[in-house]
């Protein structure tokens, strides 16, 4: 080892000794296996005798594609920038972070390979148990913590300013917030739906509101966000007989607008629930926006008497949640129709016998939930849109 | 001169061989002279036989209260940030910047003591001529460069970064956003002004309208803004037949809504008009609003066409006037009642001969600008409201 620090990248065979080096193991032996599975990132899995451990690291490029595509590692700081935050308010709702090692873009953090991703559990008709309820005090702890509310003022201009992550907004600001509405080679659809993606495109209304949610998105530094706050980016399983949920992946963390995060999250619990109506399953799929929300708000309004910054009152507070309310279900709308019509589909409705009826359901509710967002006011009026179709 | 560069307080014996230094002067001889007059820097003015400069310099401190008042000289560099960024695209509107010493936060320009700052011209009676329109041209021009759709995305993201700005924004945020609607020391008025001084304490509506453009100035960021454009941050005159206008001073630039910039101003000129007519003098003053909106709004659509992100569309930018204009007038109302009730009063009243019944009318024009802010459709009706009173 030179006296210079460089960025190591790590193999199976390195993570015994990088462990014993982060002073993250002792003495004993370690099983190594890589359990990559996104798109970005390497994961290995070391196991002793008495204790498992996670290593995750970035590669300078994005995993799947190899050096031909390069994606600066920074993300890893984000990701542990959104851990720190969380740990200090919510540490139950995220893997147990054992250290960042930000020379070589890794953490170090807790086994996680006996949970499962809670998209792959609905996928298999599996129920959602008290996850939203998880998720609403997730987003509510981060984004409380992170606000003007929950942080001085000075605190959270240099978190806005060491946050900033140009490449992987820009990521969200084009594949989530525009292409799907224009012309583009990273977009794709089943044929059944060829006439509402054209239809999408000629929609002066919708293209303005996306507009809208696009420029909330690029301007509006509320809180520190998750950034990908889909059901992929959860894991839950049980362990001891206590139900066990963990966000993770936060390496889209910036300061920007709360509802994105909600937006996140209930877009893809309302295809959920398309699937699982278009199975015939019944389930608990459709209650989800309304528990997480609910969830969401209670705490939100339990940590508001301990806000750093008392000029904000208890109606501010009021008209706050109203838009951030509709903002959410504008994001919901926005991560529907990217995920139907864009680059990156939902599993959810393309491993159904016939994705079409459901995915033009969902694509309709999409944009329902993006141009009358402001009409919308409440979990009971989304049921009612859903019952509707 | 030791090779460690440390910051030096330059006095006005300094400035001739530190202008030589900088490349700013050959041999000749120059006379110098301090002309400091704002609260926070010192401002020197050098003349030689064939050119005048002017050099300002940060101290560590605000100038009229000395070190016991610390203050980060780093305001100079957004003054530099902001100048850099006007002088790409509207250099006319700003004084020449010949150079920044960044070591010595220390300014080299254009020496504007030929001119007379707008709020002196005014008070004695005299005229806007062509100055608003320079104004809306001003933050047009600013604003559209540094937004979103001037900038591309990862650039306006390291801007972000760069140009937070703690400590002067936490002055706008107290001074000018919360302090006049609470009990604070730094508060005085007019004894005639008691009652409603009172009165807007105990305003539940107000209270929560000046909450939310509050957190609009915590969390929008939209484009570069001037940050203090009042009409004391305004240079008029005459060179040589042709009139000049000059906005200087942004040291209080960041990345903020841009109806903040618009705000400042229009409450400024409202309140001129206001003094106008207690004075009995016929002029201008009432046509500032309307005449700054339709220049910066002309400038903005003429700019339109060319933003780097088209995906913005001409729907999304009627929409995103809109709220400007509702945001801004918000933002007058505010620097209206600030100036009355708050920290740091407006000579435009305070030198009238009874300031009491200007005030009133002053105030309850601030307080309809802030809560009827989404209702007033334009100049027009805000010209109604004046008339009305």
């Amino acid at each position: 080892m030179t006296t210079t620090q460089t960025y190591r990248i790590l193999e199976a065979d390195d993570i015994a000794a990088y462990l014993r080096e982060r002073g993250h193991a002792d003495g004993e032996h370690l099983t190594v296996r890589e359990v990559s599975d996104g798109n970005m990132n390497r994961v290995f899995i070391a196991t002793g005798p008495t204790h498992s451990l996670a290593v995750k690291q970035a590669l300078p490029w994005v995993r799947v594609a190899g050096p031909s595509w390069p994606m600066s590692p920074s993300r890893a700081d984000a990701e542990a920038r959104a851990y720190a935050q969380v740990a200090a308010v919510a540490p139950d709702t995220i893997p147990a972070i054992l250290g960042y090692d930000a020379a070589n873009y890794a953490l170090t953090m807790e086994d996680m390979s006996d949970l499962r991703v809670l998209r792959t559990v609905l996928n298999e008709g599996g129920s959602y148990g008290d996850t939203s309820r998880h998720v609403g005090e997730f987003v509510a702890a981060l984004s409380f913590a992170t606000s003007d509310f929950g942080m001085s003022s000075a605190d959270r201009k240099a978190l806005i300013a060491a946050s900033v992550s140009p490449e992987l907004c820009k990521i969200t600001e084009d594949v989530v917030l525009s292409e799907p509405y224009i012309e583009h080679e990273h977009n794709h659809w089943h044929p059944a739906l060829d006439d509402l993606a054209a239809a999408f495109r000629a929609d002066p209304l919708l293209r303005t509101e996306v507009a809208d949610l696009r420029h909330t998105f690029m301007t509006g530094a509320q809180a520190l966000l998750h950034g990908d706050l889909h059901t992929g980016s959860i894991m839950v399983g049980n362990r001891e007989g206590t139900p066990v949920v963990r966000v993770f992946d936060p390496e889209f963390s910036f300061v920007g607008p709360i509802g994105f995060d909600l937006g996140l999250y209930w877009g893809n619990a309302l295809v959920s629930g398309i699937r699982a109506r278009a199975l015939g399953i019944k389930g608990d799929h459709a209650d989800q926006l309304a528990l997480s929300w609910q969830a969401f708000e209670t705490e939100f309004r339990r940590l508001w008497p301990t806000r750093v910054d008392t000029f904000f009152d208890d109606a501010y507070l009021d008209r706050f949640l109203r838009r951030l309310w509709s903002d959410s279900l504008g994001f919901a709308g926005a991560e529907i129709i990217r995920r139907i019509i864009g680059f990156a589909h939902l599993t959810d409705l393309t491993t159904l016998p016939d994705p079409g009826p459901a995915s033009r359901e969902a694509l309709l509710l999409g944009r329902a939930l993006i141009v009358d967002r402001d009409g919308l006011a409440g979990p009971e009026d989304v049921r009612a849109l859903l019952e509707k179709r």
